[in-house]
């Protein structure tokens, strides 16, 4: 028996569309088709969803919270168990993050040294320090398929000299994660830009990353409260300054509004809680704009949710149902509406993704938009 | 086209070991081999499960109780809505309980009468009164395939007189809940023996039944306290009484334990929500003895729940990721737990089934006993 020899790390650009890119990214655990939409699974398991059920809304790739598993169950256990994607039976490749946005948005007693943070567990008080060399220790005992540096995600706002001082620490910590970093076949690192909302700190921070040299590009520090003009204007003062041959990730964005307009400015891949969390809160994105089904309006409503959506939440169960589920507080509640939620995510990246590769993706984004902003079909 | 003649509702017995009893039930809406396990979906939804996924346990008939459904979303609100299969997607038969016993144990205010019961909803304070004819009129609407009487279940311990009188009560009910009913080819209503532990009031009440003479025949009123020993006494004073061609189904019951002794004994049917909630709280069923997978000694342990359990929980997961679920509070911890547990109780009754055809129930049910009796194969 032979062994295939194992897949490098790459992207493939196969096609243009305007800045809008379609493309592929090939790892050591499977292929991701871009624009992507990563769902999240912070402990382990995207919230109340089977692994294989997520694989089937069209998934290639879900990210794990570096924080969240490091504090519990504790990266050497997922280590003993085979790692994060045989821990929680999840068959493609899985990224993760460094831990450090959490650190800074659950975590007590942060204090940030130059050489990392230390910071008490927001479960039982236990003290941790994380630096750039530990953070990618922990990503290397997790196993991920894609590992992101350790960096400080600079509040907004703040003022220039902050937002300089905060960025070059974490270009810093940017080649101490290089360094730290084990390069194995079809495993990648990839760098973060950060810099706030000033274009020469983004240009400063791209550039920064490009000279260390990585996998891939994210670009952090937005969805943070500036908005989405914003947010999309930091977007096309950055993105002309990361190689086109490298796959682009916009940390935890976003709604469906914000990956459209930011697959328009050329981003690749995406995350976000939104979906997942909605679900479980009974609120559902689809072709229509968003619906709560809590709302009364559901109540003998025997349609589906989103007509077009072929979910099981869609195409088994009425509106009717789902509020009856998610006014009860019932499991199959948050389960459906999840279901849903990251389906209807994966479909538009899907049209997204083809609309790119026919050359037709102004007028799909444009329909995509035209659909919302119709409102639900149930408001009559 | 010719349409298929409806399935007349009927039990065929096929083998007997003993008392135990292997049959058959045919139904509107598909058969169920018996003795069998109806796991409870009680507002409309098996708690944390897809109905496919109860169905792939070889589960073939779900429980929905009539008090809950009543309530919330509303009876006529499910018949509006293609009645309870339809809307939570369930294709085999249902059976609905009369709604009597949730009124005793979770409304308010309630007041009995010849009549009936007046009751105030746990949800919301409304009132409500429920009779033998408006159960019926409920179970009617929902599309119960197995329809109950409205029975008082006696409070345990009862003196002779109370449990007499109650008894007697439920018997006139059952006479009027016979009156009301709406007979269709593969519907069906089932009767409930009542008379605490007195063996004459049970004997009065089971040849009562059956000169009104009902499809099927419940066991009501045990697993209240009385204990396994006393229980199991009772059903052998009970069911001497009952037709041999009709199913007999024993209420709200129970244990591993409890429904080996049961089959023994000669019952046919059981429903009890142990197996769900004890999911949601994390404690599985094993084929050595029950775990509480919360316990800090399955934290690090790689191996399944049950190794010879076929279940996703098992066939895919570690302990030590089911108890990382767990203590997280994650919905995937109740669904796996959840998944496990009715998979469990399935396979045990498939087991009895099968030795009861075969002749060696005696055998069969000791190994199985023997193994709880074994303890957790962890316990070093």
């Amino acid at each position: 028996m032979t062994e295939t020899p194992p897949t490098s790390f790459g992207y493939d650009l196969i096609a243009t569309d305007g800045h809008a890119r379609r493309g592929r990214i090939s790892t050591a655990h499977g292929p991701i088709d871009t624009p992507a939409f990563m769902p999240v699974g912070t402990a382990g398991t995207v919230k109340g969803m089977m692994p294989e059920n997520v694989a089937a809304t069209g998934a290639q790739i879900v990210l794990g919270n570096t924080y969240h598993l490091m504090l519990r169950p504790g990266a050497e256990r997922v280590e003993r168990l085979g790692g994060l994607r045989r821990m929680m039976d999840w068959h493609g490749p899985v990224l993760t993050d460094s831990g450090g946005f959490q650190v800074m948005s659950l975590a007590a007693l942060r204090r940030m040294s130059e050489d990392g943070v230390t910071f008490q567990s927001h479960l039982d008080g236990s003290r941790h320090h994380l630096t750039p060399e530990s953070s990618i220790g922990i990503q290397h005992a997790l196993g991920s398929t894609i590992t992101m540096v350790l960096d400080e995600c600079t509040a907004h706002p703040a003022p220039h000299e902050t937002a300089a001082d905060s960025m070059r620490l974490s270009m810093r910590w940017a080649a101490r994660s290089k360094e730290a970093f084990q390069p194995r076949p079809g495993f990648a690192l990839f760098g973060i830009v950060q810099g706030s909302v000033y274009d020469s700190l983004r240009r400063e921070s791209a550039e920064a990353l490009t000279a260390i040299g990585f996998d891939g590009y994210a670009i952090g520090g937005l969805a943070v409260g500036e908005g989405q003009d914003e947010m999309f204007r930091v977007l096309d003062c950055t993105l002309p300054f990361l190689p086109t041959d490298r796959p682009r990730y916009l940390m935890g964005v976003g709604t469906p509004a914000d990956l459209v307009g930011a697959v328009r400015r050329g981003v690749d891949m995406f995350d976000c809680v939104m979906p997942t969390r909605s679900g479980r809160t009974g609120q559902a994105f689809t072709r229509h704009g968003k619906i709560n089904i809590r709302n009364a309006r559901h109540q003998d409503d025997p349609r589906p949710l989103d007509a077009a959506c072929d979910c099981p939440a869609c195409a088994r169960f009425s509106r009717a149902y789902l509020h009856h589920l998610n006014r009860s507080g019932e499991i199959l509640g948050a389960i459906l509406m999840t279901w849903h939620n990251i389906s209807y995510y994966q479909d538009i990246m899907a049209e997204m993704r083809a609309a790119i590769g026919q050359g037709r993706f102004s007028e799909t984004a444009a329909a995509i938009e035209e659909g919302w902003s119709k409102g639900d079909i149930d408001r009559t």
